[in-house]
C-alpha cells in the first residue's frame, strides 16, 4: 500500500480483537516514531509501550475506560516532559556531538538557542510545546501502523492525570498527552468498521494561494 | 521506499534549491494531510498552500525570516481555528450525515459530545487542542512528502501573529501554528544535508512494559 491507500484503509477503531501484533511489526512502528521530526531534534517526550495484560486492565479500570485498552495488543502512551531542564538539553547536545563525532563545544550556539527558548517560556508553555512534538510522533506512528496493516486508534477522551497516576509518570517528570492502542479491528463488533471515512472537503480544508 | 527508509532519508533542510515540486506530488501530499487522523474527525484547522512568489517574499520579509520560505516550491501553513463555534460543529455533523447517507438526527449524541467538550473548555484550551490536531496532519504530511522524495521542513521559529497579519488569518478565525515549506534540498549550501541524523536512543525514548 502507498501512503494514500494506507490512510484510506485506517480508521480509529472502537473495538479490537485482542490478537497480538508480531514483534517485528511493533519494532517497525516504534522505529518510525523514533525517527519522526521534532523541533530542534529534541524529542521532549517518552513513549510507553504496554503489552502487560494486568497493566492494561488497570489502565482500563482506573484511567481510560475504553474497550480498546483491553483489546489492544500494545497500548502506546505518549508522555511529554512536564518540565524541560538544562540537564536534559545538555544530554541531547552531548548525544548529537557523540553521534556526529564532533566536540560538544562546536554545538554551543545550538545549545544556547534551545536553552534560551525554553527559559523564555513558562513550564506550561514548554509542556504544550513538548506535547505538540509528541503529536508529530503520533501522526508518524499512525501512518507507520497503517503501512504495516496494524490498526491504531489515537485516543484523548480521558483524564491524563489518571494515566499518570497508574504509571507513576509524575515522578519521572512526565505528563500523558495522548494514547494509541495498537491491534486489529473487530469488524463484527465495531460499528465504525463499515461506515464511510469522512474528511473535510479539499476545497474547505485548503486555501491555495498560487 | 518504505516508511522507515523515507524517514531516514528526510531531514529538516535549511536551504532549498527553488525547484518546483510537480503538481501531482503536491496533490498526493495534500491528500495525505486531508486523510490524516483528527480527534472526533473534526479537523479544526485550515491549511494554506502558498506557491505565489510575491507572497512568499512578503512572508519572508515580514514573518518567517528563514531562506526556505523563498526557496521552497510551496509553503504550507497550518492554521488552527482560533475559536470553535457550534456552527462549525453543525457543519461537520451535516457533512458526515451527507457522506454516510444518514439523517443528521441519528448523529445528535455524537454532536452533543463534541459541543459539550468544546463548551467545557476555554477558547485558549480549544485552540491548543486544535493546534495538536494540526500537528497530526503535519506528521502525516512529513511522511507523505518523504515518500514522494520531496523535502519538507517543519518550522516553528517565528512569531505566529506575524504570519496571521500577512495572510489576514485573524479575520478568518484562524491562528498560525506551524509552517512546512515543500521543495528540494540544496545539498551544496545546506550544512545539514551531509551530517548524520540523530534521534534519541531506543532505550531512552521508549519504556516497554511487557
Amino acid at each position: 500500500m502507498n501512503v494514500i491507500e494506507s490512510l484510506n484503509w485506517r480508521y480509529a477503531c472502537k473495538r479490537m480483537t485482542g490478537a497480538k501484533v508480531p514483534p517485528e511489526k511493533i519494532d517497525t512502528i516504534l522505529e518510525a516514531m523514533r525517527l519522526s521530526a521534532s523541533s530542534m531534534g529534541l524529542q521532549p517526550y517518552t513513549i510507553l509501550v504496554i503489552s502487560n495484560d494486568n497493566l492494561k486492565q488497570e489502565l482500563f479500570e482506573k484511567a481510560i475506560k475504553q474497550p480498546q485498552i483491553k483489546e489492544a495488543s500494545h497500548v502506546v502512551i505518549f508522555a511529554a516532559w512536564a518540565k524541560i531542564s538544562e540537564a536534559q538539553i545538555s544530554e541531547y547536545i552531548n548525544h548529537v556531538a557523540e553521534e556526529r563525532g564532533v566536540n560538544p563545544e562546536t554545538l554551543v550556539d545550538f545549545k544556547s538557542n534551545i536553552v534560551n527558548l525554553v527559559k523564555s517560556r513558562s513550564d506550561e508553555a514548554n509542556f504544550n510545546w513538548a506535547a505538540r512534538q509528541a503529536y508529530i510522533a503520533l501522526g508518524t506512528g499512525l501512518v507507520a501502523a497503517a503501512a504495516e496493516a496494524v490498526d491504531a486508534t489515537p485516543m484523548e477522551g480521558f483524564n491524563p492525570a489518571d494515566v499518570d497516576a497508574v504509571l507513576g509518570l509524575a515522578e519521572m517528570n512526565l505528563r500523558t498527552v495522548v494514547a494509541m492502542p495498537l491491534g486489529y479491528r473487530d469488524e463484527a463488533n465495531d460499528f465504525l468498521a463499515k461506515v464511510k471515512k469522512v474528511r473535510r472537503q479539499k476545497e474547505k480544508l485548503f486555501i491555495q494561494l498560487d
